[in-house]
Protein backbone atom coordinates (compact mmCIF):
# COMPACT_ATOMS: atom_id res chain seq x y z
CA UNK A 1 0.00 0.00 0.00
CA UNK A 2 1.66 3.22 -1.20
CA UNK A 3 -1.54 5.14 0.38
CA UNK A 4 -3.95 4.19 1.91
CA UNK A 5 -7.42 4.29 0.52
CA UNK A 6 -10.79 5.35 2.35
CA UNK A 7 -14.08 5.23 0.62
CA UNK A 8 -16.67 8.38 1.52
CA UNK A 9 -19.50 5.73 2.92
CA UNK A 10 -17.10 5.18 6.09
CA UNK A 11 -17.19 8.65 7.19
CA UNK A 12 -19.59 9.95 9.56
CA UNK A 13 -19.81 13.52 8.13
CA UNK A 14 -20.28 14.10 4.20
CA UNK A 15 -16.61 16.47 4.89
CA UNK A 16 -15.11 13.68 4.97
CA UNK A 17 -12.32 14.61 7.41
CA UNK A 18 -12.35 12.81 10.42
CA UNK A 19 -12.76 9.16 11.10
CA UNK A 20 -12.07 6.66 13.79
CA UNK A 21 -10.59 3.27 11.96
CA UNK A 22 -11.08 0.57 14.31
CA UNK A 23 -7.81 -1.02 15.04
CA UNK A 24 -8.73 -4.95 13.68
CA UNK A 25 -8.74 -2.94 10.06
CA UNK A 26 -6.05 -3.80 8.20
CA UNK A 27 -5.24 -0.48 7.27
CA UNK A 28 -5.06 0.19 11.07
CA UNK A 29 -2.35 -2.41 11.41
CA UNK A 30 -0.68 -1.35 8.16
CA UNK A 31 -0.41 2.52 9.69
CA UNK A 32 0.82 0.99 13.02
CA UNK A 33 2.80 -2.11 12.55
CA UNK A 34 4.06 -1.15 8.89
CA UNK A 35 4.59 2.82 8.28
CA UNK A 36 5.16 2.73 12.09
CA UNK A 37 3.55 5.98 12.56
CA UNK A 38 2.44 7.08 16.10
CA UNK A 39 0.17 9.74 17.31
CA UNK A 40 0.71 13.30 15.54
CA UNK A 41 2.63 11.72 12.25
CA UNK A 42 1.17 11.29 8.98
CA UNK A 43 0.59 9.67 5.86
CA UNK A 44 -0.53 9.43 2.62
CA UNK A 45 -4.13 9.13 2.35
CA UNK A 46 -6.89 8.63 -0.42
CA UNK A 47 -10.82 8.77 -1.04
CA UNK A 48 -11.51 6.50 -3.31
CA UNK A 49 -12.64 7.96 -6.44
CA UNK A 50 -11.84 10.99 -5.55
CA UNK A 51 -8.73 12.69 -3.85
CA UNK A 52 -5.84 12.07 -2.80
CA UNK A 53 -4.38 13.70 0.93
CA UNK A 54 -2.12 13.44 4.33
CA UNK A 55 -3.78 11.68 7.05
CA UNK A 56 -2.47 12.66 10.45
CA UNK A 57 -3.00 9.93 13.44
CA UNK A 58 -4.48 12.27 15.67
CA UNK A 59 -4.54 9.74 18.87
CA UNK A 60 -4.67 5.81 19.26
CA UNK A 61 -8.00 5.78 21.80
CA UNK A 62 -7.01 2.09 23.62
CA UNK A 63 -10.57 2.68 25.22
CA UNK A 64 -12.52 2.27 21.94
CA UNK A 65 -9.72 0.06 20.08
CA UNK A 66 -9.55 2.65 17.54
CA UNK A 67 -7.17 5.36 15.53
CA UNK A 68 -8.47 8.65 15.63
CA UNK A 69 -8.10 10.19 11.50
CA UNK A 70 -7.95 13.57 10.51
CA UNK A 71 -7.70 14.12 6.91
CA UNK A 72 -6.62 17.61 4.65
CA UNK A 73 -7.59 16.45 1.18
CA UNK A 74 -5.73 17.84 -1.77
CA UNK A 75 -6.34 17.03 -5.56
CA UNK A 76 -7.49 14.14 -7.41
CA UNK A 77 -5.55 12.15 -9.54
CA UNK A 78 -6.06 12.26 -12.94
CA UNK A 79 -8.42 10.24 -14.91
CA UNK A 80 -7.81 6.43 -15.94
CA UNK A 81 -6.80 5.54 -19.22
CA UNK A 82 -9.24 5.16 -21.60
CA UNK A 83 -8.85 1.71 -21.76
CA UNK A 84 -12.03 -1.27 -21.24
CA UNK A 85 -11.40 -4.36 -21.08
CA UNK A 86 -13.16 -7.69 -21.60
CA UNK A 87 -12.11 -10.83 -20.06
CA UNK A 88 -13.38 -14.37 -20.54
CA UNK A 89 -14.54 -15.01 -16.93
CA UNK A 90 -10.85 -17.00 -15.87
CA UNK A 91 -10.68 -18.95 -12.20
CA UNK A 92 -10.99 -16.82 -9.37
CA UNK A 93 -7.09 -17.38 -8.43
CA UNK A 94 -6.25 -15.89 -11.98
CA UNK A 95 -9.10 -13.28 -11.66
CA UNK A 96 -7.35 -11.72 -8.35
CA UNK A 97 -4.16 -11.31 -9.70
CA UNK A 98 -6.04 -9.75 -13.33
CA UNK A 99 -7.91 -7.59 -11.00
CA UNK A 100 -5.10 -5.99 -8.79
CA UNK A 101 -2.54 -5.77 -11.51
CA UNK A 102 -4.66 -4.16 -14.44
CA UNK A 103 -6.25 -1.69 -11.50
CA UNK A 104 -2.69 -0.92 -10.62
CA UNK A 105 -1.85 -0.62 -14.40
CA UNK A 106 -4.65 1.64 -14.89
CA UNK A 107 -7.70 0.73 -16.81
CA UNK A 108 -11.29 2.35 -17.05
CA UNK A 109 -13.30 -1.04 -16.79
CA UNK A 110 -13.05 -4.21 -16.90
CA UNK A 111 -16.03 -6.58 -17.92
CA UNK A 112 -15.73 -10.43 -16.87
CA UNK A 113 -17.67 -12.24 -19.23
CA UNK A 114 -18.97 -15.68 -19.54
CA UNK A 115 -17.42 -17.27 -22.82
CA UNK A 116 -18.34 -20.42 -24.54
CA UNK A 117 -15.18 -22.57 -23.68
CA UNK A 118 -15.12 -21.10 -19.84
CA UNK A 119 -16.31 -22.66 -17.00
CA UNK A 120 -19.72 -21.62 -15.79
CA UNK A 121 -19.26 -22.37 -12.52
CA UNK A 122 -16.54 -19.57 -11.97
CA UNK A 123 -19.08 -17.09 -11.51
CA UNK A 124 -20.42 -18.32 -8.70
CA UNK A 125 -17.48 -17.90 -6.82
CA UNK A 126 -17.05 -15.95 -3.61
CA UNK A 127 -14.62 -13.45 -5.01
CA UNK A 128 -18.16 -12.42 -6.93
CA UNK A 129 -20.54 -12.89 -4.93
CA UNK A 130 -18.97 -11.64 -1.58
CA UNK A 131 -17.89 -8.41 -3.29
CA UNK A 132 -14.30 -9.85 -2.78
CA UNK A 133 -13.16 -8.39 -6.34
CA UNK A 134 -13.61 -4.72 -5.02
CA UNK A 135 -10.86 -5.26 -2.09
CA UNK A 136 -8.35 -6.20 -5.27
CA UNK A 137 -9.16 -3.51 -7.24
CA UNK A 138 -8.41 -0.96 -4.40
CA UNK A 139 -5.04 -3.10 -3.39
CA UNK A 140 -4.03 -2.74 -6.70
CA UNK A 141 -4.90 1.26 -7.03
CA UNK A 142 -3.26 1.62 -3.89
CA UNK A 143 -0.48 0.14 -4.68
CA UNK A 144 -0.41 2.98 -8.00
CA UNK A 145 -1.03 5.57 -5.19
CA UNK A 146 -3.87 6.29 -6.95
CA UNK A 147 -7.63 6.39 -5.65
CA UNK A 148 -9.38 5.70 -8.86
CA UNK A 149 -10.93 2.17 -9.72
CA UNK A 150 -11.94 0.31 -12.36
CA UNK A 151 -15.75 -0.06 -13.23
CA UNK A 152 -16.30 -3.51 -12.86
CA UNK A 153 -19.24 -5.72 -14.56
CA UNK A 154 -19.07 -9.50 -14.33
CA UNK A 155 -22.47 -10.97 -14.91
CA UNK A 156 -23.19 -9.60 -18.46
CA UNK A 157 -22.64 -11.34 -21.74
CA UNK A 158 -20.15 -11.53 -24.56
CA UNK A 159 -22.48 -9.60 -27.10
CA UNK A 160 -24.27 -7.30 -24.18
CA UNK A 161 -20.88 -6.46 -23.33
CA UNK A 162 -19.87 -5.67 -26.67
CA UNK A 163 -23.11 -3.93 -27.10
CA UNK A 164 -22.58 -1.36 -24.45
CA UNK A 165 -19.32 -0.77 -25.20
CA UNK A 166 -20.13 0.17 -28.83
CA UNK A 167 -22.86 2.87 -27.50
CA UNK A 168 -20.11 4.02 -24.90
CA UNK A 169 -16.95 4.18 -26.78
CA UNK A 170 -18.01 4.21 -30.40
CA UNK A 171 -14.49 6.10 -31.75
CA UNK A 172 -12.33 3.46 -29.62
CA UNK A 173 -10.13 1.02 -31.14
CA UNK A 174 -10.85 -2.61 -30.54
CA UNK A 175 -8.78 -5.41 -30.29
CA UNK A 176 -9.63 -8.95 -29.47
CA UNK A 177 -6.39 -11.02 -28.60
CA UNK A 178 -6.35 -14.83 -30.23
CA UNK A 179 -3.27 -16.64 -30.33
CA UNK A 180 -4.75 -18.58 -33.25
CA UNK A 181 -6.03 -16.54 -35.87
CA UNK A 182 -4.39 -13.36 -36.11
CA UNK A 183 -2.77 -11.91 -38.85
CA UNK A 184 -0.12 -10.11 -36.77
CA UNK A 185 0.64 -9.25 -33.36
CA UNK A 186 -0.51 -6.38 -30.84
CA UNK A 187 2.62 -4.66 -31.48
CA UNK A 188 2.20 -4.41 -35.07
CA UNK A 189 -1.31 -3.97 -34.90
CA UNK A 190 -0.76 -1.24 -32.96
CA UNK A 191 2.00 0.63 -34.91
CA UNK A 192 -0.51 0.88 -38.21
CA UNK A 193 -2.08 3.95 -36.71
CA UNK A 194 -2.66 6.28 -33.70
CA UNK A 195 -5.72 5.94 -31.00
CA UNK A 196 -6.22 8.00 -28.13
CA UNK A 197 -9.07 4.75 -26.73
CA UNK A 198 -9.25 0.82 -26.54
CA UNK A 199 -11.36 -1.48 -25.87
CA UNK A 200 -8.94 -4.92 -25.43
CA UNK A 201 -10.89 -8.41 -25.41
CA UNK A 202 -9.18 -11.70 -23.91
CA UNK A 203 -10.86 -15.08 -24.09
CA UNK A 204 -10.59 -17.52 -21.60
CA UNK A 205 -8.04 -20.16 -21.02
CA UNK A 206 -9.20 -22.28 -23.86
CA UNK A 207 -9.21 -19.37 -26.45
CA UNK A 208 -12.62 -18.24 -28.73
CA UNK A 209 -15.20 -19.72 -30.35
CA UNK A 210 -15.80 -19.08 -34.07
CA UNK A 211 -18.99 -17.50 -33.05
CA UNK A 212 -17.78 -15.53 -30.11
CA UNK A 213 -15.02 -14.51 -33.43
CA UNK A 214 -17.82 -13.76 -35.48
CA UNK A 215 -19.62 -11.34 -32.86
CA UNK A 216 -16.42 -9.83 -32.58
CA UNK A 217 -15.40 -9.22 -35.83
CA UNK A 218 -18.90 -7.71 -36.37
CA UNK A 219 -18.35 -5.34 -33.99
CA UNK A 220 -15.21 -3.83 -35.61
CA UNK A 221 -12.70 -6.21 -33.71
CA UNK A 222 -9.48 -6.96 -35.41
CA UNK A 223 -7.30 -9.42 -33.99
CA UNK A 224 -4.34 -9.77 -32.99
CA UNK A 225 -1.27 -12.12 -31.17
CA UNK A 226 0.99 -11.62 -28.66
CA UNK A 227 3.43 -13.57 -30.29
CA UNK A 228 4.19 -17.88 -30.56
CA UNK A 229 4.52 -18.52 -26.85
CA UNK A 230 1.75 -19.77 -24.57
CA UNK A 231 1.28 -16.96 -22.08
CA UNK A 232 -0.87 -17.51 -18.53
CA UNK A 233 -4.06 -15.19 -19.06
CA UNK A 234 -3.19 -12.61 -16.26
CA UNK A 235 0.82 -12.11 -17.86
CA UNK A 236 -1.28 -11.37 -21.01
CA UNK A 237 -3.55 -9.10 -19.49
CA UNK A 238 -0.40 -7.20 -18.70
CA UNK A 239 1.81 -7.78 -21.96
CA UNK A 240 -0.82 -6.71 -23.73
CA UNK A 241 -1.89 -3.66 -21.19
CA UNK A 242 1.69 -2.53 -21.06
CA UNK A 243 1.44 -2.13 -24.98
CA UNK A 244 -1.41 -0.30 -24.92
CA UNK A 245 -0.66 2.28 -22.33
CA UNK A 246 2.57 2.78 -23.68
CA UNK A 247 0.72 3.33 -26.98
CA UNK A 248 -1.81 6.14 -25.26
CA UNK A 249 1.47 7.82 -23.82
CA UNK A 250 1.02 6.65 -20.58
CA UNK A 251 4.05 4.38 -19.51
CA UNK B 1 2.76 -26.85 -17.83
CA UNK B 2 2.03 -27.10 -22.05
CA UNK B 3 5.15 -29.07 -22.61
CA UNK B 4 6.86 -31.18 -20.24
CA UNK B 5 9.99 -30.46 -19.69
CA UNK B 6 13.10 -33.30 -19.10
CA UNK B 7 17.20 -32.31 -18.51
CA UNK B 8 19.64 -34.17 -20.66
CA UNK B 9 21.33 -35.39 -17.37
CA UNK B 10 17.93 -37.28 -16.09
CA UNK B 11 18.72 -39.98 -19.47
CA UNK B 12 20.72 -42.76 -18.36
CA UNK B 13 22.04 -43.11 -22.16
CA UNK B 14 23.24 -40.44 -24.55
CA UNK B 15 20.45 -40.49 -27.04
CA UNK B 16 18.05 -39.27 -24.76
CA UNK B 17 15.77 -41.59 -26.12
CA UNK B 18 13.95 -43.65 -22.95
CA UNK B 19 13.36 -42.66 -19.57
CA UNK B 20 11.81 -44.44 -16.33
CA UNK B 21 10.56 -41.17 -14.61
CA UNK B 22 9.42 -41.90 -10.75
CA UNK B 23 6.48 -41.76 -10.04
CA UNK B 24 6.81 -39.09 -7.40
CA UNK B 25 8.19 -37.06 -9.86
CA UNK B 26 5.78 -34.07 -9.82
CA UNK B 27 5.58 -34.51 -13.87
CA UNK B 28 4.18 -37.84 -13.22
CA UNK B 29 1.66 -37.10 -11.57
CA UNK B 30 0.90 -34.33 -14.17
CA UNK B 31 0.89 -36.72 -17.31
CA UNK B 32 -1.49 -39.04 -14.68
CA UNK B 33 -4.02 -37.17 -13.61
CA UNK B 34 -3.51 -33.60 -15.13
CA UNK B 35 -3.20 -35.26 -18.52
CA UNK B 36 -4.74 -38.73 -18.13
CA UNK B 37 -2.52 -40.37 -20.17
CA UNK B 38 -2.19 -44.01 -20.37
CA UNK B 39 0.19 -46.15 -21.58
CA UNK B 40 0.26 -46.06 -25.08
CA UNK B 41 -0.81 -42.03 -25.42
CA UNK B 42 1.51 -39.51 -25.93
CA UNK B 43 2.23 -35.86 -25.11
CA UNK B 44 4.15 -32.65 -25.77
CA UNK B 45 7.87 -33.02 -24.13
CA UNK B 46 11.10 -30.90 -24.17
CA UNK B 47 14.72 -31.29 -23.76
CA UNK B 48 15.82 -28.21 -21.71
CA UNK B 49 17.72 -26.07 -24.24
CA UNK B 50 17.43 -28.65 -26.89
CA UNK B 51 14.23 -29.84 -29.33
CA UNK B 52 10.99 -29.93 -28.56
CA UNK B 53 8.88 -33.73 -29.30
CA UNK B 54 6.79 -36.22 -28.51
CA UNK B 55 6.63 -38.45 -24.84
CA UNK B 56 4.94 -42.15 -25.36
CA UNK B 57 3.66 -43.10 -22.06
CA UNK B 58 4.95 -47.02 -22.65
CA UNK B 59 4.42 -48.52 -19.52
CA UNK B 60 3.22 -47.79 -15.73
CA UNK B 61 5.38 -50.20 -13.77
CA UNK B 62 3.59 -50.63 -10.39
CA UNK B 63 6.64 -52.77 -9.18
CA UNK B 64 9.64 -50.18 -9.37
CA UNK B 65 6.70 -47.39 -9.07
CA UNK B 66 7.61 -45.58 -12.51
CA UNK B 67 6.45 -44.27 -15.79
CA UNK B 68 8.74 -45.90 -18.47
CA UNK B 69 8.32 -43.03 -21.46
CA UNK B 70 10.00 -43.51 -25.04
CA UNK B 71 10.67 -39.99 -27.09
CA UNK B 72 10.98 -38.79 -30.05
CA UNK B 73 12.69 -36.09 -30.73
CA UNK B 74 11.56 -32.67 -33.70
CA UNK B 75 13.55 -29.55 -33.94
CA UNK B 76 14.16 -27.22 -31.29
CA UNK B 77 12.38 -23.78 -30.72
CA UNK B 78 13.90 -20.39 -32.29
CA UNK B 79 16.20 -18.48 -29.88
CA UNK B 80 15.23 -16.69 -27.00
CA UNK B 81 14.74 -13.13 -27.30
CA UNK B 82 18.21 -11.26 -27.10
CA UNK B 83 17.32 -9.16 -24.14
CA UNK B 84 19.60 -9.41 -21.52
CA UNK B 85 17.86 -8.52 -17.68
CA UNK B 86 19.79 -6.75 -14.79
CA UNK B 87 17.50 -6.95 -11.59
CA UNK B 88 18.14 -5.06 -8.41
CA UNK B 89 17.75 -8.41 -5.79
CA UNK B 90 14.04 -8.36 -4.76
CA UNK B 91 12.65 -10.44 -2.48
CA UNK B 92 12.41 -14.05 -2.61
CA UNK B 93 8.52 -14.12 -3.71
CA UNK B 94 8.92 -11.37 -5.96
CA UNK B 95 12.26 -12.70 -7.66
CA UNK B 96 10.27 -16.06 -7.77
CA UNK B 97 7.30 -14.63 -9.92
CA UNK B 98 10.21 -12.62 -11.98
CA UNK B 99 12.06 -15.90 -12.73
CA UNK B 100 8.81 -17.41 -14.23
CA UNK B 101 7.21 -14.43 -15.54
CA UNK B 102 10.58 -13.96 -17.49
CA UNK B 103 11.41 -16.77 -18.82
CA UNK B 104 8.03 -17.21 -20.23
CA UNK B 105 7.46 -13.98 -21.79
CA UNK B 106 11.17 -14.68 -23.30
CA UNK B 107 14.64 -13.24 -22.39
CA UNK B 108 17.95 -14.55 -22.79
CA UNK B 109 19.87 -13.98 -19.60
CA UNK B 110 18.80 -12.74 -16.24
CA UNK B 111 21.40 -11.15 -13.68
CA UNK B 112 19.99 -10.36 -9.83
CA UNK B 113 22.50 -8.00 -8.37
CA UNK B 114 22.97 -6.16 -5.01
CA UNK B 115 22.26 -2.61 -5.01
CA UNK B 116 23.10 0.07 -2.37
CA UNK B 117 19.16 0.43 -1.57
CA UNK B 118 18.51 -3.16 -1.60
CA UNK B 119 18.32 -6.15 1.32
CA UNK B 120 21.55 -8.04 1.28
CA UNK B 121 20.26 -11.14 3.10
CA UNK B 122 18.21 -11.78 0.26
CA UNK B 123 20.87 -13.26 -1.23
CA UNK B 124 20.54 -15.97 1.44
CA UNK B 125 17.38 -17.23 -0.07
CA UNK B 126 17.14 -20.92 -0.33
CA UNK B 127 15.85 -19.66 -3.44
CA UNK B 128 19.16 -19.42 -4.72
CA UNK B 129 21.09 -21.06 -2.09
CA UNK B 130 19.52 -24.32 -2.72
CA UNK B 131 18.79 -24.05 -6.90
CA UNK B 132 15.43 -23.51 -6.24
CA UNK B 133 15.12 -20.88 -8.76
CA UNK B 134 15.93 -23.09 -11.83
CA UNK B 135 12.40 -24.55 -10.75
CA UNK B 136 10.80 -21.44 -11.69
CA UNK B 137 12.37 -20.71 -14.77
CA UNK B 138 11.86 -24.21 -16.47
CA UNK B 139 8.28 -23.88 -14.98
CA UNK B 140 7.64 -20.54 -17.37
CA UNK B 141 9.71 -22.31 -20.15
CA UNK B 142 6.87 -24.82 -19.85
CA UNK B 143 3.95 -22.74 -19.68
CA UNK B 144 5.23 -20.67 -23.09
CA UNK B 145 5.78 -24.33 -25.03
CA UNK B 146 9.44 -23.62 -24.89
CA UNK B 147 12.55 -25.84 -24.05
CA UNK B 148 14.96 -22.83 -23.60
CA UNK B 149 15.33 -21.45 -20.18
CA UNK B 150 17.76 -17.63 -19.62
CA UNK B 151 21.24 -17.59 -18.26
CA UNK B 152 20.95 -16.91 -14.48
CA UNK B 153 23.83 -14.74 -12.21
CA UNK B 154 22.62 -13.62 -9.08
CA UNK B 155 26.34 -13.56 -7.03
CA UNK B 156 27.75 -10.44 -8.82
CA UNK B 157 27.56 -6.47 -8.47
CA UNK B 158 26.11 -4.11 -10.73
CA UNK B 159 29.18 -2.94 -12.29
CA UNK B 160 30.52 -6.19 -13.01
CA UNK B 161 27.34 -6.96 -14.56
CA UNK B 162 27.43 -3.92 -16.46
CA UNK B 163 30.92 -4.58 -17.57
CA UNK B 164 30.38 -8.23 -18.66
CA UNK B 165 27.65 -7.28 -20.73
CA UNK B 166 29.25 -4.62 -21.95
CA UNK B 167 32.00 -6.77 -24.02
CA UNK B 168 29.10 -9.48 -24.11
CA UNK B 169 26.21 -6.98 -26.11
CA UNK B 170 28.62 -4.08 -27.25
CA UNK B 171 25.35 -3.50 -29.80
CA UNK B 172 22.59 -3.89 -27.43
CA UNK B 173 20.07 -0.81 -26.73
CA UNK B 174 20.45 0.21 -23.05
CA UNK B 175 17.77 1.50 -20.51
CA UNK B 176 17.55 1.70 -17.06
CA UNK B 177 14.12 1.84 -15.63
CA UNK B 178 13.89 5.06 -12.95
CA UNK B 179 10.89 6.41 -11.53
CA UNK B 180 12.87 9.36 -10.63
CA UNK B 181 15.19 10.52 -13.11
CA UNK B 182 13.96 9.73 -16.47
CA UNK B 183 13.44 12.63 -19.33
CA UNK B 184 10.89 9.88 -20.71
CA UNK B 185 8.93 6.96 -20.70
CA UNK B 186 9.74 3.71 -21.91
CA UNK B 187 7.51 4.26 -25.23
CA UNK B 188 8.99 7.18 -25.82
CA UNK B 189 12.64 6.01 -25.62
CA UNK B 190 11.88 3.06 -27.45
CA UNK B 191 10.19 5.09 -30.06
CA UNK B 192 13.71 7.22 -30.84
CA UNK B 193 14.81 4.37 -33.04
CA UNK B 194 15.22 0.63 -34.33
CA UNK B 195 16.99 -1.87 -32.37
CA UNK B 196 17.71 -5.27 -32.49
CA UNK B 197 18.92 -6.15 -28.70
CA UNK B 198 18.23 -5.03 -25.45
CA UNK B 199 19.84 -4.72 -22.07
CA UNK B 200 17.25 -3.38 -19.43
CA UNK B 201 18.19 -2.61 -15.74
CA UNK B 202 15.36 -2.69 -13.52
CA UNK B 203 16.83 -1.29 -9.77
CA UNK B 204 15.85 -2.73 -6.32
CA UNK B 205 12.35 -1.68 -4.68
CA UNK B 206 14.11 1.68 -3.26
CA UNK B 207 15.73 2.29 -6.44
CA UNK B 208 18.80 3.42 -7.65
CA UNK B 209 21.30 5.72 -6.12
CA UNK B 210 23.15 8.42 -7.07
CA UNK B 211 26.52 6.29 -7.59
CA UNK B 212 24.74 2.96 -9.39
CA UNK B 213 22.85 6.09 -11.93
CA UNK B 214 26.51 6.80 -12.12
CA UNK B 215 27.97 3.76 -13.12
CA UNK B 216 24.57 2.86 -15.92
CA UNK B 217 25.17 6.25 -17.34
CA UNK B 218 28.92 5.71 -17.67
CA UNK B 219 27.91 2.17 -19.20
CA UNK B 220 25.69 4.14 -21.90
CA UNK B 221 22.43 3.55 -20.11
CA UNK B 222 19.60 5.85 -21.13
CA UNK B 223 16.87 6.10 -18.29
CA UNK B 224 13.05 5.77 -18.82
CA UNK B 225 10.33 5.65 -16.46
CA UNK B 226 7.07 3.63 -16.60
CA UNK B 227 4.59 6.39 -15.99
CA UNK B 228 3.36 7.61 -12.88
CA UNK B 229 1.58 5.13 -11.34
CA UNK B 230 3.99 3.15 -8.87
CA UNK B 231 4.24 -0.63 -10.02
CA UNK B 232 4.94 -3.56 -8.30
CA UNK B 233 8.77 -4.72 -9.37
CA UNK B 234 7.02 -7.95 -11.34
CA UNK B 235 4.43 -5.52 -13.02
CA UNK B 236 7.02 -3.54 -13.57
CA UNK B 237 9.71 -6.33 -15.13
CA UNK B 238 6.09 -7.83 -17.24
CA UNK B 239 5.29 -4.71 -18.68
CA UNK B 240 8.72 -3.16 -19.80
CA UNK B 241 9.73 -6.53 -21.22
CA UNK B 242 6.00 -6.20 -23.02
CA UNK B 243 7.35 -3.29 -24.50
CA UNK B 244 10.47 -4.54 -25.36
CA UNK B 245 9.38 -7.59 -26.85
CA UNK B 246 7.18 -5.73 -28.97
CA UNK B 247 9.79 -3.88 -29.90
CA UNK B 248 11.70 -6.77 -30.77
CA UNK B 249 8.70 -8.19 -32.92
CA UNK B 250 8.29 -11.04 -30.86
CA UNK B 251 5.29 -9.95 -29.36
Amino acid sequence: MNIILFDSGEFSSPACDSLSLPQADPRAAHIIDVLRRKPGDTFDAGLIDGPRGKATLSAITSGSAALALTFRWASPPPPLPPVALIIGLPRPQTARKILNEAAALGVSEMHFVATERGEPSYAQSTLWTTGEYRRHLVAGAAQAFCTRIPRITFSNTLAATIAALAAERPGARRIALDNYESPASLGETLATGRHSAFVLALGSERGWTAAERGQLRAAQFDFAHLGPRVLRTETAVTAALAQVLAHLGRM
